[in-house]
């Protein structure tokens, strides 16, 4: 007997619980017995490795090496860097005992690992000729949440931090933007996210750097979501570690340093940008199934052969064949709401024909296909394309949700009856006003204005 | 001016100290400011990215997929099965507080991920066609540790563990076997590493398993070191933490369970079976640097190119042309410090004969080869050639400083003398007083003996 394919809530109506249905019944994640931690399942962790492996080799092709540093960080080290400490403080895991034993001193379960690449560049970093030192690691952070959602804010999650030293701050700051134009070509490429890119304000930017860049998502509700930032730490952490080198010039001084990083939060973009009330849209170059080939009238001969030869043909696609006893419409119905980019429907009919029906999860349209043409090339065309559709659409809704404002109050005035992006001037004052409704700056504009948001 | 490569002790005078200058001057760690922690340098974790590549694509092909589960465990879960709380009680860190919040329960940084995994599973498993439940995780694990030395033996390390549910134990016990295997044939394919697979006795199985498998080789000291387990562990966590399903007799039943792993610390076994008073030799399939080229008198005309002709045609090798300006001497030094398989010297004089000098790091064989001979082809026949060269000498090795003996005494008495494994009868009481010799059954043999050994 099929087990029901879940219901999930309307996403207009209740977006809230859309998003929690979408992400446990599509099988990414489960909650897990540690308050504020899932479970990611196999094909939530397979979205994550694709996202790591197409990442990786982006890091690597401009230069970059990966590095192992301790999840552990001893307090005192931690408090080296006044505004770091500050901003970290209230949100860090402290591990005070090994057993039964107290620590002399406490540790601090890395909430980003800024002080520990410091301490590690102290010792690699002698002279001019080490810099630039370009390094990256894979890792899990934890920080205290008190309202968690799985992808968008966890007790535990994962990401990449990368952490260069340079010989120049321009050098720095071309490596900032360098990480942050990949991040914005990967989210297109990758997942076909439309993303503002641009400075954070004093009040928004990471502590403990000079300067702080963004990517922001809208999300299908409007809301904002800061999806990945790279940041120009200048010296600070440099001179609170007592980093330098040997310059050209023969003197010593402190390098300039950067730190970028995106999460697994990129999932929770994914899932909020371009699912549907009939569960997740993956966009298909990250999808761990891209195809799945459905058999219609299984018994009858003949069908599973050819589902199979049509696999085959897709030797380069990630495929799945569901030959289970389920039925035709059961199996529709559930990997819609996985997100399986194409669905191929091929029964007698069909073969007879010498066709096959090729399903887009993104629109749900329909195309009859000659078998001949289910075929690596044209299937890669098919997901470019997909991929293509899927970012205009929510570049199209952005744009539609997004408003200008002259002042603060304006601003509120919007914020009252809908969600979006406004683009209206900063100062210090707009933005201490505008807080207190929950809305901030997300990023500032070329023009000197800001986009204001409520965010996720 | 160049750097001198680091001096290191006498392997034979003093093996400790030996095995601390090799994994630093190696670059594949270094010290770092978290105690019982080291910063795992792009070497180093090149070395582990490669492992993980190799097992996690033997994983897959047996049909494992890939999960994450939080880092952080409530206590309660962890005591839920006793001899496994019992077993790892002592060294497991605790996060008592968030910020200055103090939490209403402790977390446990994970030690193994059994009780984690258990929770998960019993979401997951309703009945035998949810069965098997084939799952791995890449992670990082903590158990504090008095004596800490890199790799060996570190409060945090990296592994993978494995966990399974099967309906009956016949099939978890193939299991058990089928890792064990894959462990056993990964080390001779890629690490060179001949070692011995058997079970644990009662005193040595992991905390909480009715079954534990071993593959133990030995250092070039004559030491033991564990270098993967893999458990049968019953239904004992499965009653423990009520996971059952319907069986094929419509009965609810607990399921089988096995779990497995390999750490990093296999990069320890690598240095000390490997190693020599030049520094690290690494087995040419998991070196992040397969190949280095030096060109000899470098200023002449014509010899980088040829140099980068070279590397040019080894496109399937991880290949490197050092074009720095340190001296050839120097960088001969250096290569083979860290481990380098194959060097290769190209200069004026070779162009002219159309030759080049092929160096093998394992036995320092100059071999004189055509420059047409310098083919992917000709190559990756070499390097597996020196792989099964490394395994064999390892092998001979071990077997050299096997011993028997038949009695407890005289297993003490070849130890006061040496290092070795000892093959010798077993029972609790010979086991209890070799104990007190810290000498330690390694492994059962058929014939129910056991291999007696000290340590790492």
């Amino acid at each position: 007997m099929e087990k029901m394919v879940g219901q999930i809530a309307d996403m207009e109506k209740d977006f809230a619980q859309w998003y929690t249905d979408v992400v446990v019944k599509s099988k990414l994640v489960a909650y897990s017995g540690t308050r504020g931690c899932v479970y990611f399942h196999p094909y939530g962790t397979s979205v994550w490795e694709k996202i790591r492996e197409v990442l990786d080799a982006e890091f690597k092709k401009t230069g970059h090496q990966n590095v192992m540093l301790p999840m552990l960080i001893p307090e005192s080290m931690f408090m080296r860097e006044k505004e770091h400490i500050e901003g970290f403080a209230p949100e860090v895991a402290f591990v005070t005992h090994f057993g039964t034993e107290k620590l002399s001193e406490r540790l601090i379960v890395r909430p980003t690992s800024e002080v520990l690449f410091c301490d590690y560049f102290k010792q690699e970093v002698q002279s001019y000729r080490d810099l630039p030192k370009l390094l990256n690691q894979w890792a899990n952070i934890v920080r205290c949440e008190k309202t968690t959602r799985p992808f968008l804010r966890t007790l535990e999650f994962y990401w990449q931090e990368g952490h260069t030293l340079h010989e120049t701050e321009k050098e720095a700051r071309e490596e900032t933007l360098r990480m942050l134009e990949i991040y914005k070509k990967f989210a297109h490429d990758y997942l076909a996210l439309p993303v503002i890119s641009g400075r954070k304000t004093e009040r928004e930017k990471f502590a403990g750097a000079v300067e702080t860049y963004t990517i922001e998502a809208m999300m299908h509700d409007g809301k904002a979501l800061q999806s990945g930032t790279s940041h120009y730490l200048g010296t600070n952490f440099a001179k609170s570690f007592d980093i330098k080198f040997l310059g050209r010039d023969g003197k010593l001084t402190n390098p300039h340093q950067t730190s970028w990083g995106v999460s697994t939060r990129l999932m929770g973009a994914i899932v909020m940008t371009h699912g549907d009330n009939n569960g997740l849209v993956l966009p298909p170059n990250i999808a761990p199934i891209q195809a799945v080939i459905i058999p219609i009238a299984a018994h009858k001969g003949g069908v599973i052969e050819k589902a199979d030869e049509l696999a085959k043909g897709l030797s380069n696609i990630r495929t799945l064949v569901d030959k289970s006893d389920n039925s035709p419409g059961w199996k529709f119905a559930e990997y819609e709401m996985r997100g399986v980019p194409i669905r191929i429907e091929i029964g007698p009919k069909d073969i007879e024909a010498g066709t096959c029906v090729v399903v887009r999860r993104d629109t749900r349209e329909k195309i009859t296909m000659k078998i001949s043409d289910v075929n690596n090339k044209k299937m890669i065309e098919l997901f470019n394309k997909i991929n293509e559709d899927m970012y205009q659409k929510a570049l199209k809704r952005r744009e539609s949700m997004t408003y200008e404002a002259k002042t603060a109050d304006e601003v509120i005035k919007i914020f009252e009856t809908k969600l979006g992006f406004v683009i209206a001037p900063h100062s210090e004052e707009i933005e201490t006003k505008l807080k207190e409704h929950a809305i901030t700056s997300r990023c500032k504009l070329d023009d000197g204005r800001v986009i204001w948001g409520k965010a996720y």
